[in-house]
């Protein structure tokens, strides 16, 4: 079951992103931002949305022309804590960074600000973008929608994405509360997972092609992913459907882009991704001292981990702790990847004419 | 199984509610909103958080002291598009419509606009105040945090409340998406509800008191509640209690109050509330015309509705629908409550020396 993992420094993994990303037409600094974020991504240990995706999601799109390397934003409308603004089929990630951080610029001079994308492409993770609040001390907020997957609570249809969001809060010496999570109850690559391993699905992650809950691998990957909550409405399924389709409406209805069923369905790879992003920040000191506020959020998350644990478990963690403390595991030592991600790297960078990434020398 | 139960028109009420607090010393006008949000709980049919509250968490702790129904609140911040209030212990309805108010007219006249309440008390169904945001057309949001019922994921310590969000977004013609939801899998009641019934809890809903997963209701109540997504973190349990702990920081931290685990656990029904609110408005028309934007919604809602339902459901609903479905039911033929609920009534109206509410005459 153990497969032989290639280790990368992540910085030779964003070179890599970054000259790709040029080799096919995008300009220098978005093919850096490509990198940081995809990087960022398998370095929090979310192989999932990290380099991974860079062949299939983005190289591919791009020499299929699905994907504008060079495309320049519109902007749709403006005021001083609004912004909204037309990606054209541009890439999702530099035009992500760029409006989070605009988004935060308005929230630094006005107190709270909102800004949407239409018409862009996957952004990767959540995440990312709503930690970018956190040098600011600005709570910072990010959604997506994406691809159907989903079945809303008593359907059977696929009629929504993932739908993450991301939730960002600063806390003192460097900590952060970071909650990065897809509304679906898991994300489709644990049913891959299981078939891959042989096992059944837990009940409330899938359902079949008729509509009926399952837990075999193949059934739940013709049929449809569960909201958080699982298969109706007993424990909490619809609540995981309302914030998949709040995603849907304030990222794809508020901003003016495409939204559910107009979305394609996520497994097709290479149709346009056609997604949508949202993004918030608030200005902490329109509320409280921010030393004080950073105080108090350290102790919050101070209490929750020293609280006790539940027979089997070592301890209690706070949201986005497990991929911080991967992430300094993975900057020290190099991130890990499965011989299909090496492989895929390795072709990438076959059909661009550029050479593969260095792997992992030391320390 | 079946409980008889009394009919009330709404208006009356709301009317007895209004003599109840005015008797207890609060305003009429505090008194008169405590009664629009409380019945409108039992309009909706959220019976858990109506008048069969206004005895033991209003009418009792206002007469032990605990509760003032007479203060006014400090303002502890505010900027153009924030507002930081401590409550001083004050009734949680009024100050809670009233800011949520204020932070809506932040928002008309600036974009966007946050609002938080410290040192409060419950303040009902938070769908209630994200809901005044829709006929300013802008999206509303609201949250709380609670006594402590619920263990983190890992955990089996009391160091979360129910801490529900609610997001509110207008579509066409009165129609809206209403989420409300609590971030535990369920709310204490299902599981005095399932006691009474002498039925299992479900897997995911709670832990025993030593922390291990249970289905016997008892256990459960002298446990914890489970975060949405239940035990562990197989089926998303981590995501539940990041929405729980976010809601403890953006009420309990940002606005300056009393956060987890200073927090009263839920049960102790007299000791002080002392929870704290987050509101939120964004106005719609800072990224598309209203008009547009409220048809896509409606869209939206309606492709949710018209989806093909899994094998015995009738159909696919969307957030809020089902209450406003039981809205319209209850305002024609009145509000159904259980004898236990009628005999409180009846209780308060003997301990204030006012007349009960008048029963449903008609139509």
């Amino acid at each position: 079951m153990a497969v032989e993992r290639t280790r990368f420094a992540p910085g030779d993994l964003r070179d890599f992103v970054g000259r790709s990303l040029r080799a096919c037409g995008a300009g220098s600094e978005d093919a850096r931002l490509v990198g940081e974020v995809l990087v960022a991504s398998d370095v929090r240990g979310i192989e999932s949305h990290g380099v991974a995706r860079l062949e299939g999601f983005y190289v591919d799109r791009i020499r299929d022309g699905i994907i504008d390397p060079k495309a320049i934003e519109s902007v749709l409308r403006e005021t001083p804590t609004s912004l909204a603004v037309d990606a054209n089929d541009g890439l999702g990630h530099p035009i992500s960074v760029r409006i989070m951080r605009r988004t935060i610029d308005k929230a630094l001079a006005n107190g709270c600000a909102v800004g949407t994308v239409a018409r862009s492409n996957h952004f990767g993770i959540a995440g990312y973008y709503a930690m970018l609040a956190l040098e600011h001390d600005c709570i910072g907020i990010a959604s997506t929608n994406a691809g159907r997957l989903a079945a809303p609570t008593n359907g059977r249809e696929l009629m929504l994405g993932t739908n993450p969001f991301a939730f960002a809060i600063p806390a003192e010496n460097g900590d952060a509360f970071v909650l990065d999570m897809a509304t679906t109850t898991v994300a489709y690559g644990k049913l891959e997972i299981a078939k891959r391993l042989g096992k059944a699905l837990m009940p409330g992650w899938a359902i079949d092609a008729a509509g009926n809950p399952t837990t075999d691998p193949d059934a739940g990957m013709a049929g449809a992913l569960l909201p958080l909550g699982g298969f109706g409405t007993d424990s909490g399924g619809h609540k995981g459907y309302g914030l998949g389709l709040l995603s849907d409406i304030l990222c794809g209805v508020l901003g003016g882009g495409v939204f559910s069923p107009r979305m394609p369905p996520s497994r097709q790879i290479l149709e346009a991704a056609i997604t949508s992003h949202f993004f918030m920040a608030i200005r902490i000191d329109g509320f409280r001292d921010v030393a004080e506020f950073k105080r108090d959020v350290s102790r919050s998350l101070a209490e929750m981990r020293a609280s006790e644990p539940a027979p089997g478990f070592e301890r209690v963690f706070t949201a986005g702790e497990p991929e911080k403390i991967r992430a300094r595991e993975h900057e020290q030592h190099g991130v890990g990847l499965d011989p299909v991600v090496v492989e895929s790297l390795s072709r990438t960078a076959a059909k661009l004419g550029i050479e593969p990434p260095r792997r992992f020398a030391g320390p």
